[in-house]
């Protein structure tokens, strides 16, 4: 039995999304009891949309779904690790590979990386 | 500048820990505003803990110290990931490198690896 202490936090757990094969983070998203229910079942990787207040099976509009390879619980159970296989170019609703594309340099922000589709296409059919 | 959304998380931004040498996520911690400054002014992790209430300075009981050698935000502005250089031998207060040792095997947890100290040890000084 998998106890994880959704109390804690709200009723959300973070998820940290790693790709299995780089180890890039490619995402941060947070799951409630019955994300984390479809993602053991399903082995496609499902959160919790805090501003859709829904389900949300990650790549279910853009096709870019993770396919789960390894789940790990954190010493607290109060955190999650998905390593994923990622369909299509990108995790990131911006187009970019990964979420994390923006680097701290000298007290500021500098963008890394360039969008591998444009959302507009992906998001606005 | 940098601009970080602390409001729709409650205050508080989680921040993913990876290994900058092996990509291994080491844990995952909560950062407030000072917690962002010091880490930025100081270059040493430090975060807010929740169970005690107060800025934690990653490693000062423990030594385990990590040095931050870069920050990336994520398209949000609402976490961050921190490559850092782990001192010591151990990221997690149970002794493993990895908070992340609770592997969901067949719905159920196997601990992987061993604890690389003894907590008592460490902090029941």
């Amino acid at each position: 039995m998998i106890q994880l202490d959704f109390k804690k936090t709200g009723g959300l757990i973070p998820a940290i999304v790693q790709d299995e094969a780089t180890g890039e983070i490619l995402m941060l998203a947070y799951m409630n009891p019955q994300a984390f229910e479809a993602t053991l079942s399903t082995g496609k990787a499902t959160y919790y949309s805090r501003s859709r207040k829904t389900l949300w099976v990650k790549g279910e509009t853009s096709g870019n779904v993770q396919l789960v390879k390894e789940i790990r619980i954190d010493c607290d159970n109060d955190a999650i690790l998905l390593k994923v296989e990622q369909l299509g170019r990108a995790a990131c609703h911006t187009g970019h590979r990964s979420c994390f594309y923006k680097k701290v340099e000298n007290g500021s922000i500098r963008i890394t990386g360039e969008p591998l589709f444009d959302p507009k296409e992906v998001y606005n059919k």
